[in-house]
């Protein structure tokens, strides 16, 4: 049908910019390897959890996590981390749906990250489902968080991110019992998309759940060390 | 501070395509306006209640109502308003992150609104709070919806969409008993950017404040005949 291609357009991103983009994200990712740095881009919707879940895992890990923020405007979520007496750094797009490798780069350097080196660098994206797939960010992995109350259809019809990432998060599980969501039906369709992915039910608002995400960012860089 | 610009240089859109897209939507708006039906862009994240909206309204308003679905992917939420009875067409962007004027304009075409005109149309955009916001659909009015467990600091972290809407709908306030969110903040963040914003609070999924939203298009679009 030519509605399947309707709008592709004006969004298809020229190859010599995602050469420079993939170029400056090797280069962050041999950062990362050098400073045995689990680094992660946290994907989601507005408002499902991402900064709420940074603060949680602040409080259990301390100086081992350090963050970058990426907003289309305000300083909201860096402030919010910040409290928590983590290192964070803010990206404002200004406009922009998306991270690029660049702006990571110089928020490595802003964070002066080669001297206060934390064991897992989480990089939290702009607030969107789809833009934010496309672009490497110099990551070890992908995570993205699915809300209860966004719905438990959601995976299919944002297949990009979802097929791309290690680890779905279904947060705000204290919702449950006021909305129709099954969960099993959100995790076995992201597994349809990426049978290696791998689940974690969580509140990040009560905590619940937060511990077992947590132990698993640091099992997995202890085995990209070995 | 060199950040706000980050990213910037991937998502520009060059002059050419805005200047058909606008050509497109004025084609579009003429269109409505010699058929006499209000056109809305409806703008939300995933899963704040777009379609469970649409199917509250296509029970009030009937053959009154017809529905544009936009989609990245799947066609699930048209099947669902479509078993309400409404007149519906899915575009699928096939990975595209906002609807143009061009797909509508084929949707029209596909919906036969010269035969079967609506008094309401209301264009379901893709999932996203950012790129919707820059296309024009040749809609009359934008209206944007903010459910209850995005959080009530969304308005001024995505303000291309909250600065030119017409009426904000606050979604889910069924929840409002779970969660901490002040309706009166999300409302006057969004005045301070669009002071004539009108403002509505409702529960899709219950009903609850649907018929205020729906008699307002009504009005909307008798005063548009005035």
């Amino acid at each position: 049908m030519p509605q399947r291609d309707a709008g592709r357009r004006e969004v298809k991103i020229g190859s010599p910019v995602m050469a420079r983009n993939d170029a400056l994200a090797a280069e962050n990712r041999s950062l990362f390897q050098r400073l045995h740095i689990l680094a992660v881009n946290l994907i989601s919707s507005p408002g499902s959890g991402k900064t709420t879940l940074l603060e949680a895992l602040a409080g259990l890990l301390g100086d081992d996590l350090a963050v970058i923020e990426g907003d289309v405007q305000t300083r909201r979520d860096a402030e919010r981390i910040a409290k928590k007496g983590c290192a964070v750094f803010q990206i404002e797009t200004g406009g922009a749906c998306h991270l690029n490798a660049e702006a990571v780069g110089r928020a490595l350097a802003a964070l002066n990250i080669e001297e206060k080196t934390p064991k897992i660098l989480v990089i939290e994206n702009v607030g969107n489902l789809i833009c934010p797939a496309a672009f490497d960010l110099g990551e070890e992995m992908k995570a993205a968080i699915l809300s209860v109350p966004e719905g438990d259809d959601k995976v299919l019809k944002y297949p990009a991110v979802f097929s791309r990432i290690a680890a779905l998060l279904v947060n705000k599980i204290d919702l449950l019992p006021h909305l129709e969501f099954d969960p099993r039906r959100a995790v076995a369709e992201c597994r349809s998309l990426n049978a290696a992915v791998e689940a974690f039910y969580l509140s990040a608002r009560t905590g619940e759940g937060v511990d077992r995400f947590c132990a698993y960012l640091l099992e997995k860089r202890s085995a990209s060390l070995a």
